[in-house]
């Protein structure tokens, strides 16, 4: 096989240890000439749906390759090492549905998968807490190197795989109601519910949406961007992911709402829509 | 045109997110051999004068590239997106001021200024909020791979661009006054005062200065380093940048002085300086 | 000579500023073919023992090159620079410690040094704060060339160069103590005792442990791994560097005891030891 000329690389690991470096180490000694990009090392510890949701909204830009990712709190116990394979790139990691939502996106969804059952590939001796650096770590560079999947271990069917349940995203007539998927470092409030999910609605940008927070309803303004309010005004709009997001034109939504990753929000079109406001994008 | 090896990138995307990786995704797909020299991503969210500061203290560093910054609050408004030649390097960021310190200290100043309006060289769809992704960084990554500047779009005059407005510093007979610039991670107080603005006082190494911060006033030695007074005491000195700066012996000084970016300092020569004190340097 | 494929570089510089950047600049520019891996630059300010334990369990997984690590409170002073050749590999730093437990876990211990005092593979003006960029990294830059190591300066003897302090650990017939060497980013609390000096004591996995904290007297679980206790709840572990460490599973085990580095922490075998609690692992 040709082999990859890029790794990536997830975890939550933290970047105050040497843990990062040592996979990136491990890499770099199996097979020295690859590309390695770190995707993000901050998911919080063991948040594997946030690790799962920045995966999956990261990998689209990414060259095709071999993905490692690993947000593992359950490293160690019976929970399987897994890689995937969909097609032209590979995910390499915990069966623990953080893979579950970027195989889905990128691609055409898994093809074949294989537990990492061949010890002949991890680094020795595997310790019991550190798998990224001692078999995800290794296994993945043997791929970048042109090893052939089936290499790695026993062929799993694709229903076997452990699935993160998707994220509420309800569409009724009137409305749409979502969850936080994740707030970013602005404070800027990512929801599951998507623009177009809003034109469905005869929600366009210009308008104004009804928000309604648990009990709370906020008559927000639907625009481009931030920039498309006045500084210190809410604004909703579509995020660069295509997800509907929160935001606080030069301030923090996420502090201002209240809202943690989970909360559910509903969206309507406001009862008296009026006017665009704000500044029109060129 | 032969194209270049490096390509940095300076952000205030933070790096909890997958932005920056989304972003060297970008690039590396487009021009695959480019070394990535990331610069900061902890730029503070829409902090244009911090992200100018570092990246003109930091560029005079880099090896010869295309310069990509992005702290863009205006992202999706009105404000340009611009690519400025300097003769043998290119910056790339939007035209809000963040490039303009960056530009006059790196090489002979701008040459050539183009506005980004080819289309054809960004990603489809462009998001509305994240040109970081979408514009700025595949423009760049073709400039890398050799591209004519001149294809990215408009030709600017030079005297169009955003400037930012120097930092204070005013030079009077007996002191100067400047501003804090910034505060770095050990707390170090930058000034936008000059070694030789202190020189020009007759103020020398060894030797004591008075600081007015405001009504406090403070007599502090002025040393080559911060282990030449002893720990937990004061000192001003040459930093790496060349500027005055202020710091406590293992200890952080913007802590103990309460002193923000964009304070005002003055400094003069102490009225009755005194034989210098601390360990010599070697 | 052949010179080096790999330079890695741990710091205290943090990510907010540009000076990991610059340090990243200059190496470049020398050898603008190398990987660079980055192991840490959040060590805490000035924290030299925080430094050194890091580097120390981090070197043996990176490819054989030239480790260049800074934390540096004495920079300016009369502290030396120096070049440590272990034998295929070269660490270069200020001789304040910092290197002397790496130097010793990875190859075979020094084999030369050398203090750095060729001032023509520096950086002109050195900067009086920033050794990292004007010294350290040029000097190991042009090692990664190949040259000569005898060229950076002059030659030491190998009982010249500054040691830091072992970790407390003590071996009596009935229990060990060590100290708090690391907390990392789980709040794992990794201790200067090992799985060996526990297997020496009779202590199995699956068994219990004794430990004394000062006065507090805990008994914990001896097990493979934090997922093999319920979430909540303290368990001991061999962990990836072969200490033993505290964690609680899903949790903070250093906000728990509050243990911080240097605290003294006895383990004897629990007086009533029973049964393997916990999921054993596969």
């Amino acid at each position: 096989m040709a082999g990859y000329q890029c790794l990536t690389f997830l975890t939550d690991y933290g970047l105050e240890d040497g843990f990062v470096a040592s996979c990136h180490g491990v890499a770099a000694r199996i097979c020295p000439g690859v590309r390695i990009i770190d995707i993000t090392h901050l998911v919080p510890p063991g948040d594997v749906r946030r690790g799962a949701t920045v995966l999956a909204q990261t990998v689209p830009y990414l060259p095709p390759g071999v993905h490692v990712a690993v947000v593992d709190p359950g490293v160690g116990t019976t929970r399987r090492g897994v890689a995937i394979d969909i097609g032209g790139q590979v995910f390499v990691g915990p069966d623990n549905g953080l893979l579950s939502w970027a195989v889905h996106v990128a691609g055409n969804g898994p093809v074949r998968a294989y537990e990492l059952t061949n010890t002949e590939l991890w680094l020795e001796p595997v310790s019991a807490t550190f798998h990224g650096r001692d078999i995800f770590m290794p296994v993945a560079a043997h791929l970048v190197n042109g090893l052939d999947l089936a290499a790695v271990g026993r062929a799993l069917q694709l229903e076997e795989l452990v699935m993160l349940p998707p994220p509420v995203r309800r569409i009724r007539e009137n409305s749409v109601e979502g969850e936080v998927l994740t707030v970013d470092r602005f404070g800027n409030i990512q929801l599951s519910v998507t623009a177009a999910d809003l034109e469905r609605l005869g929600i366009r940008k210009g308008g104004v949406v009804l928000l309604s927070l648990g009990r709370r309803k906020l008559s927000v303004p639907y625009q481009w961007t931030f920039g498309s309010v006045a500084p210190g005004e809410l604004v909703a709009y579509a995020d660069s992911a295509g997800c509907v997001a929160l935001a606080v034109n030069a301030g923090d939504a996420a502090q201002r709402l209240g809202l943690p990753p989970g909360a559910h929000v509903r969206i309507a079109p406001a009862p008296d829509s009026f006017a665009p406001t704000g500044v029109l994008p060129r």
